[in-house]
């Protein structure tokens, strides 16, 4: 759907509206049982919810194609993932937290060791400790160059975030790492004419680098790949007149709802502290994005038993989201994560729309082969949020 | 989804794709038992497939539209028939296994009868015979007109197809046959500036022919309609980055699988031929294209019983399929021809995916009821092939 049209039907209302992502929630059966991890798992909240829910499943890009989690959680929220899409540099600066403004390029980087001659002989510098690249990076960070504020934020062992900020910046660049050993960095190329000037921003940036670390062996030398400037747009609390907030422990994720204009929310580490959050700030919003991470870890890694545990745990919080009454309860997630692949999936994750207007099916399981007879059918994930609206009474009728 | 971004997913492995084409495989209810052709039949193996596939339902073209073979299998192929429309006289030339080049423009040819003053007295010359056919078309390749390769190809009683070859040839030609009796052939005309040329040409070839076939009565004429040009169409072993080939007995479908570029085996008359030299080229290819002709031709016959019998003969030759283990295997079809109707209809189409990844769901019959219920849902046909390169492991992530 037009989100402008959406925007133009969206009205105000008193009622709540609380969606629950967990995360790579969608999974496949274990060979030996022939059961999925949501059908293995003790469910009794979930199953009960679905009994009284409309379910489906939704599909957050297109057939077959597997969603990262930049694209998964735009879809949850509305959004073409392929019109809006979210590039590695913006994602690598999210995934640390980091408040990305407007025309923002960003690009991920790694510490490198080069010889003597400038030539890579390790992309990864050793993978130097998180400690040393926190250092390395306050180095880089006295760097000035004409055209742009450089900004350097160190995320994990050898890698690092490079954030441009300055007006009419380009992410349309080519990368700097030429993925092989033996060669020397590439210079950035503009991929578009617009983009000339910030590719000078960065390889000056690269080549002032250079002196900086050439003490530092094993990371003596600067790779940037990813370069992506923050998308425009639309605002989700404007499309859809909604006060939002999100409740997210991981970096990640609250940086996907900042993008959208979310509010992000302080909150713990656990799901049970998203959950007192939750409770805390009810008042304060109509709409509350809340993020569950524990079923992805246990699918990226491998672990059946795991992610039916994390389910489970999920299950255990759903009555104290339940005792907050929101008008409208959704449950999915931002793309499947079988354990059985050990990575995400492209299979279609379950949901279910819970409201005293959601028109409850024949779906009494909250399982991935049960709520493919759902009412909501096989959707496009961005169809979800207007139904969200719509069960919430803030969509106005289209045409007389 | 853009055929475009499936190619930038798209990578390379070592999985096998086996999509079994059952040639107007969906039906309707007989009347006097409520059961379609699939509920009849006995089919234990193509059941019991389902029991452990994905199952859904395939729609080709839109909600009530009747494919033709063409749109039917460009579906199935991944393509959108709307976007890539194949013309009637490209398809009379695909049906006689003619090996059409890009740039090509066909049309479908008859002979007809004039009458002194030059106007039609019969459109189809007496359904001459084939052989007389044969022979005229020789007459006519006798005609030489610059600007253009001109070839005459037979098809059947007063039918033949004529090509064009040559550079910056149009396809968009008005056609000669007026569509009536006691008037003369029509004038071709350009439909848009760029085809004036090729209108100057295929006016000029018919103005050739009149005095060749002067002494041929009732075939002393001819008409020509359905002008088109091969359609520019992304390759699909391009597209999905496969080694793709198709083993089909029939000319018309051999020739739509050369359109997108597979590679077109040869092979013997029958189904039990064709799973042969599946078997023989097994490790030549990634993808392979097997085509089922009985269920289409009993279905246009109108004859139930056939088709009930051609679908359960289909089902004996499955397990020499499974034989062969397809990492991947779908089952489905070009569009429905139920026995009811004697013809192609609109109805969805019944598909089963089998593959380690598929995600089975409660189906365990595959009929058109049953798969109403499926996990693949209702979906256009292309979503299938990329659903099928997914399942093959073949599509990397998209986003991060």
């Amino acid at each position: 759907m037009d989100l402008g049209l959406l925007h133009d039907l969206a009205q105000p209302n008193t009622t709540k509206i609380v969606l629950c992502s967990l995360d790579g929630l969608g999974g496949l059966p274990r060979p030996s049982t022939g059961k999925s991890e949501l059908e293995t798992a003790r469910l009794p909240n979930l199953h009960g919810l679905a009994a009284r829910s409309a379910c489906g499943l939704l599909r957050h890009v297109g057939p077959g194609i597997t969603p990262g989690s930049g694209p998964g959680h735009l879809g949850l929220f509305g959004y073409d993932p392929l019109q809006h899409p979210v590039g590695r540099g913006v994602l690598e600066a999210l995934g640390i937290d980091f408040h990305l403004k407007p025309g923002d390029v960003a690009a991920r980087g790694n510490f490198c060791t080069v010889d003597g001659d400038g030539r890579i002989t390790d992309r990864r510098a050793g993978r130097i400790a998180t400690d040393l690249c926190v250092k390395l990076c306050d180095r880089l960070r006295a760097i000035k160059v004409d055209g742009a504020e450089i900004i350097v934020e160190p995320v994990k062992e050898h890698r690092f975030v490079l954030v441009l900020r300055g007006d009419d910046l380009s992410g349309r660049l080519s990368e700097t790492d030429p993925q092989a050993l033996g060669v020397p960095p590439l210079t950035v190329r503009a991929l578009e004419p617009a983009a000339a000037r910030t590719a000078a921003v960065v390889n000056e940036f690269v080549e002032r680098a250079r002196p900086l670390l050439r003490d530092a062996a094993p990371a003596n030398m600067i790779l940037l790949r990813g370069f992506d400037r923050q998308p425009d747009i639309p605002l989700f609390p404007v499309t859809f007149r909604l006060r939002a907030a999100a409740v997210a422990a991981y970096p990640m994720y609250r940086g996907l709802a900042r993008l959208v204009g979310m509010d992000v929310l302080d909150t713990g580490a656990t799901f049970a502290d998203e959950i007192a959050t939750l409770r805390q700030r009810w008042n304060d919003y109509d709409f509350f994005f809340l993020h569950y991470k524990d079923t992805d870890k246990a699918g990226e890694d491998g672990d059946f038993d795991a992610k039916v545990a994390a389910l489970e745990r999920f299950d255990a919080q759903l009555p104290a989201i339940l005792t907050l009454k929101p008008d409208v309860l959704a449950v999915s997630g931002d793309h499947a994560t079988p354990s059985i692949l050990a990575a995400h999936g492209w299979q279609p994750v379950p949901a279910l729309v819970a409201s005293g207007y959601c028109g409850a099916d024949h779906v009494s399981r909250f399982t991935e082969r049960d709520c493919a007879s759902g009412a909501l059918g096989l959707v496009p994930a961005q169809d979800l949020m207007p139904v969200l609206m719509a069960n919430a009474l803030r969509f106005q009728k289209y045409g007389a």
